[in-house]
């Protein structure tokens, strides 16, 4: 059987719920219930780790035995294991759902096969309907869940000659103002961004997302590693979420807390030695490099040691993209050889 | 009087002519003397310098009294001053010439006014005939005359992160087949090409423009500058060109000398300490950086030490052109401030 234009409707709608939700260690899911006649009878979406799955949302909206014949529109795949909440599929089959329509199968080991669970219960399942939308709503979690870590973007700003500052430190500005908007913007994506305690001592950057002299509406958690104190004055302190610190140089266990706090996606902005050391550990998935038409020398290098000491160990990338800012260009990156070196991640 | 279809074509063939004389300290110039029938009557081309100018080498194929009421079609405005040879203007007029058809006007501060002395004189004079071809001919005797040195152009290989080579020196290849004969095609177009004496010790570099295993035609001058004393077995020995050797960190001197033997454009390979030095000095007229996309890390530098210690100092480039070659980056650039620091030129 088909899907019905009424199902794509409803499709649509519950992937404006799910956006209402979180973004967290859980996907954003919404679910719409359809009577027979196609008429909907409840709505739900998921608000967070803990809390109801969102087809159980739409479920405890109705009165017992209502669901009877209902279509369900959900746009993940609804999961077949037991957590901190039941199985999905199960409490569909228990009310009596007579038809479930999915947008993104269940990516999970352990909670996909939902799909199936249905089907041998006798409910009739398509699945695929507004796949891309539902993806790209969730495109951050589904990678991380790839990676069993957050997604890592290494971010430097960079004379032509590979300099992130002139020799006394100064770099304001190398690149030109659309290069730093840029950044900005790219910051707003993020659910976290990173520093070593040197930038903080050094620059003592305010780790914002800002459209000129405004913050964005959505802002990444400061994250400041190393073993030096933050001083009790610094910008970071003022940022409108509190920041986390890390007194640790073990890069994949600060990757594992931020994983489990349900960040995706993270944006390693310096210094240099913090930046080198996520690409030396292989943990940076994306390089951004906004590079300046200016030439520095100098020993102030936006990378240092990377672990490479002959050119056939050098680490290649693949540009996506090479963006012109202004007069800059930025180099949207990813490694061509994305194989971890032979290194503890330690900084 | 305009200037006739077939003064024109004379024009095409004195151009054509220009072209066989040497590229050296004076420019290519060739010329067409022409009946007042419009036949031609002789034919002449400069072939550097102490021998005659084109004009003269015209004349000179002609019995006296040949050229009387003859129309001269030149690549370059009659010079006017006697150096190793009489004025051009002079002796055009003592011919008897009645009309000049000229392309482009004497640059000279010297040689010029050739046009004036012929108006004087009572010739018929028209120019503006084929400028930009005459100009395209000889641009970079133009450029030098300017700068009162050879064009210099500094070119280097980086990876992204500004490295020449990885931490054990291994450098081949950092960029890829197009970026590399990108580099021969290059080479093949200046009169000099210029390295340290570190760079032929550590490199062995042949200093030609090739074509896969084969010469170009044309090779640039090979050159080496620094105190160590190049091998007997060094490549460079085997150059179509013999080589050139200044055992002096004086580049001005250098320069002068190779502007005095023809020399109207030098390309500076490096290595990066010869490089940066003639940045250093505001000596570098264009640079050429091959980027790709490659993260080395570690401490072998493309560009050194330029001069620059604070941020508003840096050399900022206008980068005039950015051209993909393979999977690389060619940055063609000019300083956007060509001033020279307050340095002695001294490498």
């Amino acid at each position: 059987m088909a899907v019905t234009a009424i199902e794509q409707r409803a499709m649509d709608r519950a992937l404006e719920l799910a956006a209402r939700g979180p973004r967290g260690v859980n996907p954003q899911v919404g679910a719409v219930l359809l009577s027979p006649a196609g008429e909907v009878l409840a709505e739900g979406w998921h608000r967070g780790s803990g809390t109801a799955h969102a087809e159980v949302d739409a479920l405890s909206k109705l009165p017992p035995g209502a669901a009877r014949g209902a279509t369900a529109v959900v746009t993940l795949e609804p999961c077949n294991h037991t957590g901190r909440t039941g199985p999905c599929a199960v409490a569909l089959i228990e009310a009596g759902v007579a038809r479930v329509v999915y947008a993104l199968d269940d990516p999970g080991e352990v909670s996909g096969g939902g799909a199936e669970r249905l089907r041998a219960a006798g409910v009739d399942v398509e699945s695929g309907v507004r796949a891309a939308e539902a993806e790209a709503l969730i495109a951050s979690w589904l990678t991380a869940k790839r990676l069993g870590r957050p997604h890592v973007t290494v971010k430097w700003a960079q004379s032509l000659d590979g300099r992130a500052a002139a020799d006394d430190g100064s770099s304001r500005w190398i690149t030109g103002p659309e290069a730093r908007a840029d950044v900005h913007r790219r910051r707003a994506e993020a659910d976290a961004i990173v520093v070593g305690t040197g930038t903080v001592l050094a620059d003592d950057p305010a780790l914002t997302a800002r459209d000129g002299d405004a913050l964005h509406p959505r802002q990444p958690v400061p994250v400041v590693i190393g073993a030096r104190a933050t001083p009790a004055h610094a910008a970071v302190h003022r940022h409108p979420h509190a920041p986390l610190f890390y007194d640790t140089r073990e890069l994949p266990a600060v990757l594992a807390d931020l994983h489990d706090r349900g960040h995706h996606s993270v944006f390693v902005e310096g210094g240099p030695t913090l930046a080198s050391a996520f690409v030396a550990a292989g943990l940076a998935d994306r390089v951004l490099a906004y590079v300046a038409p200016v030439l520095l020398g100098g020993g102030r290098l936006a990378l240092t040691d990377i672990g490479v000491s002959r050119i056939d160990e050098a680490r290649r990338l693949t540009v996506e993209e090479w963006v012109p800012l202004g007069a800059d260009l930025l180099a949207v990156a990813r490694f061509t050889d994305p194989h971890a070196p032979e290194q503890e991640g330690a900084w």
